[in-house]
C-alpha cells in the first residue's frame, strides 16, 4: 500500500538537538511518539536524530516530508541561538518566516510586561507563513503545523500536550493491530523456519520475532501486526500450532 | 573540520527493527551509543531508527556509511526470516555474504548437537566477505565489522558487550570536553542574547541552553563543549560574567 492509500496514513520524527546525539539528554519522544501514533491509526516509519546544523536539517526535513504523509519535528524552538527548527523548516519549504501576530499575542500572554519581551522571547513567535499554531499550555511559545510538518517542542511534556492539541486536525488511518504470542521458552532457532514460512502465507500480516535477554535467560515474543483482524487471528492460529508441533523440543539454549 | 581530520572521529547509528517503530519496544541503545561514543572521543553525528525492509534499510547504510568514519548499526542480526541485517550490509557494500567458518564455529560451541544446528541458527553465520568478527560472550553469535560498518545485536546486554570488543579496533579522536553552568533560575529569554554573542565570540566552542521542566518550574542548563580546554574555560568565564550581569532580572518567568 502506498501512503496515499485512504487506510495508511504515514509518519516521520525528526528529532533536533546536539544534546541527544552527546548523551547529555536521553530523548523521552521517539518512544512516546512511538506509541501514541500506533494508537491512533498512524503507522511511524522513520526516525532521525540531528544536530543544531541547519544544512542537515533542511536535508532531513525534505527528505521525510516527502515520503511520508506527516512530517513531526521536536526540539529546537525556544529563545536561544541554537534554537533554529522553525528558519529551517520555512527554508526546506521555500517560504518566509517572520514574528507571526498570533504567537506574538500569546507571549504577550506570558510576558505582559512589554521590557519582559524581548527580541530572544519573540523569536519564540517566529512562525513560517501558512502555518496553523499548536497550543502549548505550558510555557505559551506555540508549535505549529506548516504543510504536513508538525513542530514541536523538545521538552517531552510540552511535546506531549502540543501532540495531543494537534491530533484533531489529523487524518488517520485503521488502526494497526497486533498480538503476541509468547514462544513458551522454545528458541528462535527452532522456530525461526516454520515462522517465516507463516510469514510467507500470511503477507497481510507483519510478523516478528523478540528475544528479550533479561541477564539470565531469553524470553521470545512472536508478535504479530495487521489491519485485518480476521486475518491476524488466523496468522496467529498457525503461529500456535506451529509451536505445539515443536513443544518437545530442547529450550535450554536461548536462539 | 572534515570528518578525515586526525582530531574529529565521526559516527552514525542505525538502529533497524519494526518494533521500535511501533513503540513495542523501546530503544535504549541510543542514549548508551551516545554516551560511550562521547567518553571515547568518537563524535555521534546523525542516529537513524528504520523498519525491516530492505530498500530502506540499505538506502540508510549507504547515506550514513559515506558521510562518517563509522556506521554502528543494532538489530537484525538473529536467526528469523525479519533479521535481514547482514544481507543488507552485504548488499550495500557490494560484497558477496555466506556462512563464515569463524561463525560457524562459533555457533557448533553453543550448538555441539549438530541437530540443534539448524539452518535458522546458521543464518546467524552469514557474514559478508572481508569482515572481522566481533564476539558476543553472552549468545555467540557474533556480530561484525566490514568496512566501516560495524553490525552489532539489538538486545542492549548484546549490543553493549559487542561495542566494548569492537573498541579497541576503532580510531578515537580528541575527546569533546563538556562543562555546564546552571543559569541560577535565570530564564533563557533573559539570556538568549547575551548566550548568543557569546557563541559568536568563541566559535571553536558548541554553546547549547537546555530546559528542564519538572512539571512545576524550569531548571536550564548552559553547557559549552569543544575540544580545546582553555577556549573552554575561556567561554565559560564569559557565560558565568553574563549572568551575573543579569542575575537582578525577573526569574519568575520560565522561558
Amino acid at each position: 500500500m502506498s501512503s496515499d492509500s485512504p487506510m495508511r496514513v504515514t509518519a516521520a520524527l525528526l528529532v533536533i538537538g546536539d544534546e541527544i546525539l552527546s548523551g547529555r539528554t536521553k530523548d523521552k519522544n521517539i518512544g512516546f511518539l512511538a506509541d501514541y501514533l500506533t494508537a491512533i491509526g498512524i503507522d511511524l516509519r522513520e526516525v532521525r536524530v540531528v544536530p543544531d546544523d541547519e544544512d542537515g536539517i533542511i536535508e532531513a526535513i525534505n527528505a521525510l516530508r516527502a515520503r511520508n504523509t506527516y512530517l513531526f519535528t521536536t526540539g529546537g524552538i525556544g529563545p536561544t541561538h541554537d534554537d533554529i527548527t522553525a528558519d529551517c523548516v520555512a527554508k526546506a519549504l521555500g517560504v518566509s518566516i517572520d514574528h507571526d501576530p498570533r504567537a506574538v499575542a500569546l507571549l504577550r500572554e506570558r510576558y505582559p510586561d512589554p521590557k519582559d519581551l524581548n527580541e530572544s522571547r519573540l523569536r519564540m513567535a517566529r512562525i513560517p507563513a501558512g502555518a496553523d499554531l499548536i497550543d502549548n499550555p505550558i510555557s505559551k511559545a506555540p508549535g505549529f503545523m506548516v504543510g504536513n510538518v508538525i513542530v514541536m517542542a523538545g521538552v517531552p511534556s510540552i511535546m506531549q500536550a502540543m501532540l495531543e492539541n494537534v491530533t484533531p486536525r489529523l487524518k488517520t488511518g485503521v488502526k494497526l493491530q497486533s498480538v503476541s504470542v509468547d514462544s513458551g521458552g522454545l528458541p528462535e532457532g527452532i522456530y525461526a523456519s516454520g515462522l517465516g514460512a507463516i510469514q510467507k502465507d500470511h503477507p497481510d500480516v507483519i510478523i516478528g520475532s523478540y528475544p528479550h535477554f533479561d541477564g539470565q535467560t531469553f524470553r521470545n515474543q512472536i508478535v504479530l501486526r495487521g489491519r485485518d483482524v480476521t486475518a491476524l487471528e488466523r496468522a496467529k492460529i498457525a503461529v500456535e500450532a506451529m509451536l505445539k508441533g515443536l513443544a518437545e523440543n530442547d529450550k535450554t539454549i536461548p536462539l
